[in-house]
């Protein structure tokens, strides 16, 4: 009927894609840890503590601030169908891949997508959102994403949160890749709709998605007059599970090992410090593209609205894209990632998330590209790169 | 903003909850193993070995046979957001939680729910269903639970799924605590879509839930004429990733390490054998059942309809169930489950799942049980409850 399985050993990568990142001994060894029952009163101490430092990723005092036990497609889907009623309205800011995904969000749960759409590679116009927002003054929902993962692009999440509370919407905010890389301050943005990935800068195996929600989110969530379209996602049954104000009301099992992982990958964020976080992955890009450049390549997205945690860097001329990328899996065991959509074929996406934000990681991948390129009758000169790179990463230790 | 926290060592549990069982050392080894990316070559192999183990589980040919990278509750949410569209009528046959369950995501998918209730704690009654299916001709699907974790009752899922061709219907078979347990056969049933979760008789860590569809459920969901109302749990986009024809598609990211785990406890599966593992469980919860009588307790479930991964134990008078479960906790570190809905306070759910079906464990419990019972007063004769378990487990082996 099947064919026979035998046991599994991964090949030993090195992630420097769009997600996952490499992930840290301490957090494999932690998922690795003997299972125990999600309504163990142990468990429940874990959840309390993994709220409270996602608490602290998040910059946030909400109460609703919790992981989905599914990946961040889950967390964008569950931050919609709360959120959004058949016949809303939601602006969706569009920039990339993500961007898409939300309008499909929209339309499934029977709202109305008013979409204002950006050439993938560059940032969210704030005016053209404001034009939007004026034109359509009974809007709900300003919905965009912080940290586009389709084309390493960062928007100003912090002006557009305020656009949307001056409009008197709420906002939903995509920050999958910044979460733990890249500044988020969900209270001080004023932001109501928050989610992420665990696999991208807190280097957990991907499969869980932290959210948060503000007051007034989680209010309009209680005063729905249709049911939330999801019975897995509707926040007022998980609330009652992550809620924490005494007794857990059994909603469906969480999965225990990967909220070990995502604890303790919290508490070595906690341990190195947002802020340091926040300057290692911007510093790591900043050492990466001075070697980019130096070897003539050029990244996608100029310097002022670069994701730090993911280069987006040009294929050249006469470079074969996707061969490269083959070259560098199977030579090197490192994974970078391809483009998608309209850029397909046309860039390559390299991640320096979390663990993998790292000077090793940097030279690996540049002397793998350097190595693929000159195979490809490219000029460059060996070596130039990663001393471009060391120098300058010696301008931030 | 947020306490400090601390790595955590969980508790040593023996678990003999409804779920999560206690997963294989071989299992947790798997899931620490390095993460890789989701759409590495070699990931694409281990999910092609992962769909071919669960076709062995499931006893059935099914192209659609995946795990949705979610728990059990989201497999359940697949099977009627997929099928059900709005204005449909689904007849569930309801005797306990996850029936109930079931009419929520009917209700939530805009159709109409046909309860045919049952008193928690009895199987499924063919002559009431048929006499539903014939009340309603334009029923479109018939939905019940195998194996009813909250009641500890096996229904006959080869009849009731007869009854839907027989009325032309689609079935919707939970299977979440009897796959690997329990006999399901897909195929030969002929069962339109069945879920089940990791973490019961596979003993995984909670997280995944391995679905089935027959070509005819995939037609339906391929022939819709609304869109699906989930974006994450959509087949038509999720076929885009796990089909395997080719190249995949980027849907979501895949739960890279509970995917290892998964592949892990398909292969322990295949080396037992699927009939060896359904005669392990039957003959330990023979076992289990003859201690517990030689102690005074009787089950809930009369014989015939007694699910064998989970046993309810009717709590005797006098004596205080959640105190019982308390000090089997603290003193044995052994986690045994409680009665939800009528039965909460009434029973005890003991599971003996997976890699908990043991004689260890039942000897464990059967002590830990006499010991919380003695000292409420209960008049046991001490070791009565562990001889008459190896009494009868010795016709066994």
């Amino acid at each position: 009927m099947s064919q026979e399985i035998k046991s599994f050993y991964p090949p030993l990568r090195t992630l420097m894609g769009p997600g996952p990142s490499d992930v840290h001994p301490r957090v494999l060894a932690a998922i690795a840890k003997p299972t125990i029952g999600h309504l163990d009163p142990a468990f429940q101490d874990l959840m309390e503590d993994i709220k409270s430092g996602l608490r602290y990723a998040f910059q946030t005092e909400n109460s609703l601030t919790f992981p989905v036990s599914a990946p961040g497609s889950a967390g964008m889907e569950a931050c919609f169908v709360n959120l959004v009623e058949p016949g809303d309205k939601v602006i969706i800011a569009q920039n990339g891949v993500f961007g898409v995904r939300m309008k499909e969000n929209v339309v499934r749960c029977g709202g109305t997508a008013i979409v204002v759409e950006h050439d993938w590679g560059t940032a969210i116009d704030l005016q053209r959102v404001e034009g939007a927002l004026k034109e359509s003054p009974d809007t709900k929902v300003l919905a965009f994403v912080h940290a586009e993962t389709s084309t390493g692009v960062l928007s100003d999440a912090q002006a557009l949160c305020a656009l949307a509370q001056q409009h008197d919407c709420l906002s939903i905010v995509d920050a999958v890749t910044s979460l733990g890389g890249v500044n988020v301050e969900v209270d001080s943005w004023g932001a109501d709709a928050v989610y992420s990935g665990t696999q991208k800068c807190l280097s957990c195996p991907p499969g869980i998605s932290p959210v948060t929600f503000s007051d007034r989110a989680a209010e309009t969530v209680r005063n729905r007059t249709h049911p939330v379209g999801s019975w897995f996602l509707d926040l007022n049954l998980v609330m009652a599970y992550w809620g924490g104000d005494g007794g857990r009301t059994y909603h469906h099992t969480a999965p225990v090992n990967a909220m070990y992982g995502l604890h303790e990958a919290l508490l070595m964020l906690q341990e190195e410090g947002l802020k340091l976080a926040h300057n290692r992955h911007s510093g790591i890009q900043k050492a990466f593209v001075s070697g980019i450049e130096a070897m003539g390549l050029t990244p996608l997205v100029d310097v002022d609205n670069r994701l730090p945690p993911l280069t987006t860097v040009c294929v050249p001329d006469g470079i074969d894209e996707a061969a490269t990328r083959a070259h560098l899996l199977k030579t090197y065991n490192l994974e970078i990632g391809a483009g998608l959509g309209p850029l397909a074929g046309k860039v390559w996406r390299i991640g320096l998330m979390g663990h993998s934000a790292r000077m090793e990681n940097v030279l690996l991948c540049l002397t793998a590209l350097e190595d693929a390129l000159i195979r490809q009758q490219a000029k460059i000169e060996p070596g130039a790169a990663n001393a471009a790179a060391i120098a300058m990463f010696d301008n931030f230790v």
